[in-house]
Protein backbone atom coordinates (compact mmCIF):
# COMPACT_ATOMS: atom_id res chain seq x y z
CA UNK A 1 0.00 0.00 0.00
CA UNK A 2 1.11 3.81 -0.63
CA UNK A 3 -0.20 6.71 1.10
CA UNK A 4 0.07 10.05 0.68
CA UNK A 5 -0.61 13.32 2.13
CA UNK A 6 0.26 17.09 2.09
CA UNK A 7 0.86 19.27 5.27
CA UNK A 8 -1.20 22.33 4.37
CA UNK A 9 -3.94 23.65 7.26
CA UNK A 10 -5.98 26.86 6.51
CA UNK A 11 -8.28 28.75 8.38
CA UNK A 12 -9.06 31.33 5.87
CA UNK A 13 -6.29 32.74 3.21
CA UNK A 14 -4.23 34.41 5.43
CA UNK A 15 -3.79 31.49 8.30
CA UNK A 16 -1.80 29.09 6.63
CA UNK A 17 0.06 26.21 8.67
CA UNK A 18 1.64 22.97 8.23
CA UNK A 19 0.77 20.48 9.95
CA UNK A 20 0.84 16.54 9.54
CA UNK A 21 -1.54 14.44 8.07
CA UNK A 22 0.05 11.58 8.83
CA UNK A 23 0.65 9.22 11.57
CA UNK A 24 1.87 5.53 12.28
CA UNK A 25 1.20 3.36 14.59
CA UNK A 26 3.83 0.47 14.42
CA UNK A 27 5.13 -2.64 16.65
CA UNK A 28 6.90 -4.01 13.67
CA UNK A 29 6.23 -7.58 12.60
CA UNK A 30 3.09 -7.42 14.93
CA UNK A 31 1.22 -4.58 13.53
CA UNK A 32 1.28 -1.25 10.94
CA UNK A 33 -1.53 1.14 10.93
CA UNK A 34 -1.15 4.61 9.18
CA UNK A 35 -4.01 7.07 9.83
CA UNK A 36 -4.25 10.26 7.59
CA UNK A 37 -6.95 13.39 8.21
CA UNK A 38 -8.67 15.82 6.55
CA UNK A 39 -10.79 18.57 7.60
CA UNK A 40 -11.01 20.32 10.87
CA UNK A 41 -7.56 20.75 12.51
CA UNK A 42 -9.60 20.89 15.88
CA UNK A 43 -11.02 17.81 15.55
CA UNK A 44 -8.02 15.66 13.94
CA UNK A 45 -5.70 16.62 16.67
CA UNK A 46 -8.41 16.20 19.23
CA UNK A 47 -9.10 12.49 17.61
CA UNK A 48 -5.66 11.83 17.62
CA UNK A 49 -4.91 12.83 21.18
CA UNK A 50 -7.82 10.47 22.71
CA UNK A 51 -6.45 7.89 20.37
CA UNK A 52 -2.58 8.25 21.85
CA UNK A 53 -4.17 8.61 25.53
CA UNK A 54 -5.33 5.41 25.29
CA UNK A 55 -2.73 3.44 23.61
CA UNK A 56 -0.68 5.29 26.61
CA UNK A 57 -2.87 4.19 29.18
CA UNK A 58 -1.16 1.42 31.78
CA UNK A 59 -4.86 -0.21 31.73
CA UNK A 60 -5.17 -0.20 27.89
CA UNK A 61 -7.40 -3.67 26.61
CA UNK A 62 -8.33 -4.84 23.10
CA UNK A 63 -11.04 -2.51 23.78
CA UNK A 64 -9.96 0.74 24.30
CA UNK A 65 -6.45 0.67 22.78
CA UNK A 66 -5.94 0.76 18.57
CA UNK A 67 -2.59 -0.69 19.58
CA UNK A 68 -4.19 -3.96 20.63
CA UNK A 69 -7.59 -4.05 19.09
CA UNK A 70 -8.11 -7.82 17.27
CA UNK A 71 -8.62 -6.60 13.92
CA UNK A 72 -8.73 -3.52 11.62
CA UNK A 73 -12.18 -3.70 11.19
CA UNK A 74 -11.88 -2.92 15.16
CA UNK A 75 -9.72 -0.75 15.13
CA UNK A 76 -11.74 1.21 12.71
CA UNK A 77 -14.65 1.37 14.79
CA UNK A 78 -12.57 2.46 17.65
CA UNK A 79 -11.40 5.52 15.57
CA UNK A 80 -14.65 6.48 13.90
CA UNK A 81 -16.47 6.53 17.64
CA UNK A 82 -13.81 8.80 18.95
CA UNK A 83 -14.40 10.49 15.79
CA UNK A 84 -18.04 11.25 15.53
CA UNK A 85 -17.66 12.12 19.39
CA UNK A 86 -14.89 14.31 19.29
CA UNK A 87 -16.95 16.12 16.18
CA UNK A 88 -20.15 16.40 18.04
CA UNK A 89 -18.89 17.77 21.37
CA UNK A 90 -16.83 20.40 19.28
CA UNK A 91 -19.89 21.49 16.92
CA UNK A 92 -21.54 21.73 20.10
CA UNK A 93 -19.48 24.38 21.33
CA UNK A 94 -19.12 26.09 18.16
CA UNK A 95 -23.39 26.15 17.48
CA UNK A 96 -23.61 28.44 20.83
CA UNK A 97 -21.41 31.25 19.32
CA UNK A 98 -22.19 30.45 15.46
CA UNK A 99 -24.22 28.14 13.09
CA UNK A 100 -20.73 26.76 12.52
CA UNK A 101 -19.82 22.72 12.44
CA UNK A 102 -16.46 21.10 12.76
CA UNK A 103 -16.01 17.45 10.92
CA UNK A 104 -13.07 15.80 9.97
CA UNK A 105 -12.43 12.49 7.18
CA UNK A 106 -10.09 9.78 8.01
CA UNK A 107 -8.22 6.90 6.16
CA UNK A 108 -6.72 3.92 7.70
CA UNK A 109 -4.60 2.04 6.33
CA UNK A 110 -2.96 -1.19 7.80
CA UNK A 111 -2.82 -5.08 8.82
CA UNK A 112 -2.21 -6.77 11.58
CA UNK A 113 -0.36 -10.05 11.78
CA UNK A 114 -2.50 -12.77 10.81
CA UNK A 115 -5.27 -10.40 9.22
CA UNK A 116 -5.47 -9.20 5.44
CA UNK A 117 -4.30 -5.67 4.97
CA UNK A 118 -7.18 -3.47 4.97
CA UNK A 119 -7.54 -0.08 3.94
CA UNK A 120 -10.93 2.11 4.87
CA UNK A 121 -11.72 5.31 4.71
CA UNK A 122 -13.34 6.54 8.14
CA UNK A 123 -16.72 9.65 7.95
CA UNK A 124 -17.14 12.59 10.21
CA UNK A 125 -20.14 10.43 11.63
CA UNK A 126 -17.92 7.27 12.46
CA UNK A 127 -19.03 5.12 9.93
CA UNK A 128 -16.37 4.11 7.12
CA UNK A 129 -16.30 2.07 3.83
CA UNK A 130 -13.00 -0.15 2.92
CA UNK A 131 -11.33 -0.26 -0.48
CA UNK A 132 -12.30 -3.25 -2.49
CA UNK A 133 -10.46 -4.40 -6.27
CA UNK A 134 -13.07 -2.34 -7.90
CA UNK A 135 -12.30 0.61 -5.90
CA UNK A 136 -8.33 0.35 -5.28
CA UNK A 137 -8.19 3.56 -3.87
CA UNK A 138 -9.60 5.90 -1.88
CA UNK A 139 -8.89 9.85 -1.28
CA UNK A 140 -10.50 12.46 1.39
CA UNK A 141 -9.96 16.49 1.48
CA UNK A 142 -9.41 17.92 -2.02
CA UNK A 143 -9.55 14.74 -3.76
CA UNK A 144 -11.06 16.16 -7.15
CA UNK A 145 -8.16 18.06 -9.37
CA UNK A 146 -6.10 14.28 -8.67
CA UNK A 147 -8.47 12.02 -9.34
CA UNK A 148 -8.84 11.34 -12.63
CA UNK A 149 -5.22 10.09 -13.18
CA UNK A 150 -5.84 7.64 -10.56
CA UNK A 151 -9.05 6.82 -12.39
CA UNK A 152 -7.03 5.86 -15.56
CA UNK A 153 -3.59 4.00 -13.82
CA UNK A 154 -4.58 2.60 -10.56
CA UNK A 155 -5.79 -0.96 -10.54
CA UNK A 156 -4.80 -3.89 -7.88
CA UNK A 157 -2.45 -5.29 -10.05
CA UNK A 158 -0.75 -2.02 -10.08
CA UNK A 159 3.24 -2.11 -8.75
CA UNK A 160 4.01 -0.41 -5.21
CA UNK A 161 6.58 1.91 -7.68
CA UNK A 162 4.03 2.50 -10.33
CA UNK A 163 1.83 2.99 -7.14
CA UNK A 164 3.82 5.95 -5.83
CA UNK A 165 4.54 7.59 -8.91
CA UNK A 166 0.57 7.73 -9.70
CA UNK A 167 0.02 9.33 -6.07
CA UNK A 168 2.52 11.82 -6.62
CA UNK A 169 1.57 12.49 -9.85
CA UNK A 170 -1.66 13.14 -8.57
CA UNK A 171 -0.60 16.07 -5.85
CA UNK A 172 1.19 17.25 -8.35
CA UNK A 173 -1.70 17.99 -10.46
CA UNK A 174 -3.48 19.03 -7.02
CA UNK A 175 -1.06 20.87 -5.82
CA UNK A 176 -0.56 23.14 -9.27
CA UNK A 177 -4.69 23.62 -9.09
CA UNK A 178 -5.44 24.78 -5.39
CA UNK A 179 -3.97 26.64 -2.79
CA UNK A 180 -5.12 24.74 0.13
CA UNK A 181 -3.09 21.93 -0.55
CA UNK A 182 0.79 22.22 -0.31
CA UNK A 183 4.05 20.83 0.08
CA UNK A 184 5.85 19.26 2.30
CA UNK A 185 4.50 16.19 1.44
CA UNK A 186 4.55 12.35 3.51
CA UNK A 187 4.62 9.27 1.72
CA UNK A 188 4.40 5.85 3.74
CA UNK A 189 4.62 2.57 1.83
CA UNK A 190 3.77 -1.09 3.27
CA UNK A 191 4.64 -4.18 2.48
CA UNK A 192 1.72 -6.50 2.35
CA UNK A 193 2.15 -8.72 5.51
CA UNK A 194 5.27 -7.47 6.69
CA UNK A 195 3.70 -5.69 9.35
CA UNK A 196 5.85 -2.75 9.56
CA UNK A 197 6.61 0.53 7.83
CA UNK A 198 8.89 -0.52 4.27
CA UNK A 199 9.60 2.96 3.50
CA UNK A 200 8.82 7.14 4.80
CA UNK A 201 9.69 10.16 3.63
CA UNK A 202 9.18 13.78 3.75
CA UNK A 203 9.35 15.64 0.14
CA UNK A 204 9.78 18.55 0.99
CA UNK A 205 9.38 22.15 -1.55
CA UNK A 206 12.80 21.87 -2.52
CA UNK A 207 13.28 18.53 -3.44
CA UNK A 208 14.76 17.79 -6.98
CA UNK A 209 13.43 14.00 -7.49
CA UNK A 210 9.67 15.30 -7.45
CA UNK A 211 10.61 19.01 -9.05
CA UNK A 212 12.33 16.45 -11.93
CA UNK A 213 9.15 14.08 -11.89
CA UNK A 214 6.75 16.97 -12.11
CA UNK A 215 8.51 18.46 -14.86
CA UNK A 216 8.84 15.48 -16.60
CA UNK A 217 5.05 14.84 -16.27
CA UNK A 218 4.61 18.04 -17.58
CA UNK A 219 6.44 17.92 -20.65
CA UNK A 220 5.14 14.70 -21.54
CA UNK A 221 1.79 15.76 -20.56
CA UNK A 222 2.17 18.59 -23.58
CA UNK A 223 3.60 16.10 -25.83
CA UNK A 224 0.66 13.39 -25.19
CA UNK A 225 -1.83 16.63 -25.70
CA UNK A 226 0.14 17.21 -29.00
CA UNK A 227 -0.55 13.68 -29.98
CA UNK A 228 -3.98 13.33 -29.78
CA UNK A 229 -5.48 14.46 -33.36
CA UNK A 230 -9.17 15.43 -33.53
CA UNK B 1 -13.23 31.68 -28.04
CA UNK B 2 -14.10 27.90 -27.95
CA UNK B 3 -17.25 27.26 -25.80
CA UNK B 4 -17.91 23.63 -24.43
CA UNK B 5 -21.08 22.01 -22.04
CA UNK B 6 -22.52 19.34 -21.30
CA UNK B 7 -26.50 18.31 -21.12
CA UNK B 8 -26.74 16.57 -17.80
CA UNK B 9 -29.09 17.98 -14.89
CA UNK B 10 -29.26 15.62 -12.13
CA UNK B 11 -32.14 16.23 -8.92
CA UNK B 12 -30.84 13.09 -6.74
CA UNK B 13 -29.37 10.17 -8.31
CA UNK B 14 -32.82 8.92 -9.78
CA UNK B 15 -33.93 11.97 -11.56
CA UNK B 16 -31.75 12.47 -14.27
CA UNK B 17 -32.41 14.49 -17.54
CA UNK B 18 -30.99 16.01 -19.96
CA UNK B 19 -31.35 19.90 -20.90
CA UNK B 20 -29.03 22.10 -23.07
CA UNK B 21 -26.87 24.54 -20.68
CA UNK B 22 -25.66 26.56 -23.73
CA UNK B 23 -27.75 29.46 -25.51
CA UNK B 24 -26.39 31.21 -28.34
CA UNK B 25 -27.87 34.78 -29.38
CA UNK B 26 -26.72 35.78 -32.79
CA UNK B 27 -27.31 39.17 -34.63
CA UNK B 28 -24.60 37.51 -37.71
CA UNK B 29 -21.70 40.74 -38.32
CA UNK B 30 -23.21 42.76 -35.31
CA UNK B 31 -23.24 40.24 -31.99
CA UNK B 32 -22.71 36.49 -30.77
CA UNK B 33 -23.40 35.58 -27.31
CA UNK B 34 -23.07 32.41 -25.56
CA UNK B 35 -24.46 31.88 -22.87
CA UNK B 36 -23.78 29.00 -20.58
CA UNK B 37 -25.67 27.70 -17.24
CA UNK B 38 -24.80 25.76 -13.92
CA UNK B 39 -26.49 25.18 -10.90
CA UNK B 40 -30.40 25.44 -10.16
CA UNK B 41 -32.61 24.44 -13.13
CA UNK B 42 -35.19 26.21 -12.59
CA UNK B 43 -33.70 29.15 -11.82
CA UNK B 44 -31.37 29.07 -14.80
CA UNK B 45 -34.78 28.62 -17.63
CA UNK B 46 -36.73 30.85 -15.39
CA UNK B 47 -33.66 33.56 -15.90
CA UNK B 48 -33.20 32.62 -19.63
CA UNK B 49 -37.03 33.37 -20.07
CA UNK B 50 -36.83 36.85 -18.55
CA UNK B 51 -33.88 37.40 -21.01
CA UNK B 52 -35.71 35.93 -24.07
CA UNK B 53 -39.24 37.84 -23.08
CA UNK B 54 -37.32 40.90 -23.22
CA UNK B 55 -35.71 40.41 -26.23
CA UNK B 56 -39.26 39.56 -27.58
CA UNK B 57 -40.95 42.40 -26.45
CA UNK B 58 -41.78 44.84 -29.47
CA UNK B 59 -40.71 48.00 -26.68
CA UNK B 60 -36.97 46.62 -26.00
CA UNK B 61 -35.16 48.96 -25.88
CA UNK B 62 -31.00 49.14 -24.93
CA UNK B 63 -31.49 48.74 -21.02
CA UNK B 64 -34.04 45.71 -21.31
CA UNK B 65 -32.84 43.54 -24.57
CA UNK B 66 -29.50 42.10 -24.70
CA UNK B 67 -29.55 41.78 -27.99
CA UNK B 68 -29.44 45.40 -28.02
CA UNK B 69 -27.57 46.38 -25.18
CA UNK B 70 -24.22 48.87 -26.11
CA UNK B 71 -21.69 46.78 -24.66
CA UNK B 72 -20.87 43.09 -23.33
CA UNK B 73 -20.33 44.66 -20.02
CA UNK B 74 -23.52 45.76 -19.95
CA UNK B 75 -25.44 42.45 -21.33
CA UNK B 76 -23.38 41.27 -18.09
CA UNK B 77 -24.57 43.18 -15.56
CA UNK B 78 -28.49 42.59 -17.18
CA UNK B 79 -28.09 38.74 -17.05
CA UNK B 80 -26.84 39.57 -13.45
CA UNK B 81 -29.26 41.96 -12.46
CA UNK B 82 -32.13 38.92 -13.67
CA UNK B 83 -30.52 35.74 -12.39
CA UNK B 84 -29.97 37.35 -8.71
CA UNK B 85 -34.13 38.27 -9.35
CA UNK B 86 -34.88 35.07 -9.92
CA UNK B 87 -32.66 33.22 -7.60
CA UNK B 88 -34.26 35.25 -4.56
CA UNK B 89 -37.45 34.75 -5.85
CA UNK B 90 -37.05 31.10 -5.73
CA UNK B 91 -34.98 30.79 -2.41
CA UNK B 92 -37.94 32.89 -0.99
CA UNK B 93 -40.39 30.39 -2.22
CA UNK B 94 -38.12 27.15 -1.16
CA UNK B 95 -37.80 28.40 2.27
CA UNK B 96 -41.13 28.34 3.37
CA UNK B 97 -40.99 24.98 3.25
CA UNK B 98 -37.60 24.02 3.54
CA UNK B 99 -34.11 25.46 4.51
CA UNK B 100 -33.11 25.18 0.36
CA UNK B 101 -31.54 28.25 -1.70
CA UNK B 102 -31.64 28.02 -5.10
CA UNK B 103 -28.48 29.37 -6.73
CA UNK B 104 -26.94 29.24 -10.59
CA UNK B 105 -23.52 30.36 -12.42
CA UNK B 106 -22.98 31.36 -15.94
CA UNK B 107 -20.84 31.91 -18.20
CA UNK B 108 -21.28 34.72 -21.13
CA UNK B 109 -18.80 35.01 -23.68
CA UNK B 110 -19.29 37.44 -26.90
CA UNK B 111 -18.54 40.35 -28.88
CA UNK B 112 -20.21 43.41 -30.28
CA UNK B 113 -19.37 45.11 -33.55
CA UNK B 114 -16.35 47.65 -32.47
CA UNK B 115 -16.29 46.36 -29.39
CA UNK B 116 -13.66 43.24 -28.19
CA UNK B 117 -14.43 39.68 -27.85
CA UNK B 118 -15.08 39.37 -23.84
CA UNK B 119 -15.48 36.69 -21.85
CA UNK B 120 -17.25 36.77 -18.02
CA UNK B 121 -18.37 34.32 -15.38
CA UNK B 122 -21.76 35.65 -13.81
CA UNK B 123 -21.76 34.46 -9.79
CA UNK B 124 -25.51 33.45 -8.41
CA UNK B 125 -26.00 37.05 -6.78
CA UNK B 126 -25.36 39.02 -10.35
CA UNK B 127 -21.78 40.63 -9.97
CA UNK B 128 -19.14 39.08 -12.26
CA UNK B 129 -15.84 38.74 -13.11
CA UNK B 130 -13.72 38.94 -16.44
CA UNK B 131 -10.96 36.40 -18.47
CA UNK B 132 -7.89 38.01 -19.10
CA UNK B 133 -4.46 37.10 -20.31
CA UNK B 134 -3.28 35.64 -16.85
CA UNK B 135 -6.61 33.90 -16.70
CA UNK B 136 -7.49 32.93 -20.17
CA UNK B 137 -10.07 30.34 -19.48
CA UNK B 138 -12.95 30.19 -17.03
CA UNK B 139 -15.12 27.23 -15.78
CA UNK B 140 -18.50 26.99 -14.07
CA UNK B 141 -20.51 23.53 -12.16
CA UNK B 142 -18.33 20.59 -11.77
CA UNK B 143 -15.22 22.12 -12.81
CA UNK B 144 -12.37 20.42 -10.85
CA UNK B 145 -11.70 17.30 -11.93
CA UNK B 146 -10.72 18.75 -16.02
CA UNK B 147 -9.04 22.41 -14.52
CA UNK B 148 -5.62 20.41 -14.15
CA UNK B 149 -5.23 19.83 -18.07
CA UNK B 150 -6.47 23.39 -18.81
CA UNK B 151 -4.00 24.76 -16.13
CA UNK B 152 -1.72 23.04 -18.02
CA UNK B 153 -2.12 23.70 -21.71
CA UNK B 154 -4.32 26.68 -22.37
CA UNK B 155 -2.65 30.02 -22.70
CA UNK B 156 -3.85 33.64 -24.36
CA UNK B 157 -1.56 32.01 -27.62
CA UNK B 158 -3.97 28.87 -27.98
CA UNK B 159 -4.90 27.87 -31.21
CA UNK B 160 -8.37 27.43 -31.97
CA UNK B 161 -8.31 23.76 -32.45
CA UNK B 162 -5.55 23.43 -29.42
CA UNK B 163 -8.32 24.97 -27.27
CA UNK B 164 -11.22 22.52 -28.90
CA UNK B 165 -8.63 19.84 -28.03
CA UNK B 166 -8.43 21.24 -24.67
CA UNK B 167 -11.70 21.41 -23.32
CA UNK B 168 -12.95 18.03 -25.02
CA UNK B 169 -10.13 16.54 -23.12
CA UNK B 170 -10.40 18.38 -19.44
CA UNK B 171 -14.38 17.30 -20.19
CA UNK B 172 -13.44 13.59 -20.94
CA UNK B 173 -11.60 13.78 -17.60
CA UNK B 174 -14.69 14.79 -16.06
CA UNK B 175 -17.21 12.40 -17.42
CA UNK B 176 -14.37 9.83 -16.06
CA UNK B 177 -14.85 10.54 -13.08
CA UNK B 178 -18.26 12.00 -11.96
CA UNK B 179 -21.96 11.03 -13.18
CA UNK B 180 -23.43 14.20 -12.18
CA UNK B 181 -21.87 15.32 -15.86
CA UNK B 182 -23.00 13.50 -19.20
CA UNK B 183 -23.40 13.24 -22.64
CA UNK B 184 -23.95 14.44 -25.21
CA UNK B 185 -21.94 17.98 -25.37
CA UNK B 186 -22.43 21.43 -27.10
CA UNK B 187 -19.06 22.52 -28.34
CA UNK B 188 -19.47 26.46 -30.32
CA UNK B 189 -16.67 28.03 -31.25
CA UNK B 190 -16.53 31.99 -31.58
CA UNK B 191 -13.91 33.46 -34.02
CA UNK B 192 -12.51 36.96 -33.24
CA UNK B 193 -14.17 39.95 -34.80
CA UNK B 194 -16.82 37.78 -36.99
CA UNK B 195 -19.83 38.53 -34.83
CA UNK B 196 -21.14 35.32 -35.44
CA UNK B 197 -20.98 31.87 -34.67
CA UNK B 198 -18.40 29.71 -36.57
CA UNK B 199 -19.18 26.43 -35.59
CA UNK B 200 -21.22 24.59 -33.54
CA UNK B 201 -21.60 20.61 -32.78
CA UNK B 202 -23.70 18.64 -30.31
CA UNK B 203 -21.48 15.57 -29.60
CA UNK B 204 -23.59 12.33 -28.99
CA UNK B 205 -22.62 9.76 -26.78
CA UNK B 206 -21.64 7.30 -29.70
CA UNK B 207 -19.61 9.90 -31.33
CA UNK B 208 -16.63 8.46 -33.20
CA UNK B 209 -14.44 11.11 -33.49
CA UNK B 210 -14.75 12.34 -29.80
CA UNK B 211 -14.64 8.05 -28.69
CA UNK B 212 -11.20 7.91 -31.25
CA UNK B 213 -10.03 11.08 -28.95
CA UNK B 214 -10.63 10.04 -25.80
CA UNK B 215 -8.61 6.54 -26.30
CA UNK B 216 -5.85 7.90 -27.90
CA UNK B 217 -5.54 10.66 -24.74
CA UNK B 218 -6.35 7.01 -22.74
CA UNK B 219 -3.37 5.71 -24.60
CA UNK B 220 -0.83 8.81 -24.82
CA UNK B 221 -1.75 9.29 -20.95
CA UNK B 222 -0.56 5.65 -19.92
CA UNK B 223 2.23 6.22 -22.45
CA UNK B 224 2.99 9.53 -20.35
CA UNK B 225 2.90 7.99 -17.07
CA UNK B 226 5.20 4.69 -18.38
CA UNK B 227 7.49 7.55 -19.42
CA UNK B 228 7.75 9.42 -16.67
CA UNK B 229 10.76 8.05 -13.77
CA UNK B 230 10.83 8.22 -10.45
Amino acid sequence: MVLLSDTRTNAGLDRISTYKKMYTFEVPGERVMVLMTSGNLSVTQTTMARLQDAIDDPDATEDTSILKAKSMLKVCQMVGAVLADVSAEITQKLERNSQATASASLIMAGQRRGGEMRLFMIYPEGNFIEATPDTPFLQIGEHKYGKPILDRVVTPKTTLSDAQKAVLLSMDSTLRSNLSVGMPLDLTVIKADACCVDEYRRIESGDEVFAEMSAAWSKALRDAFSDVVI
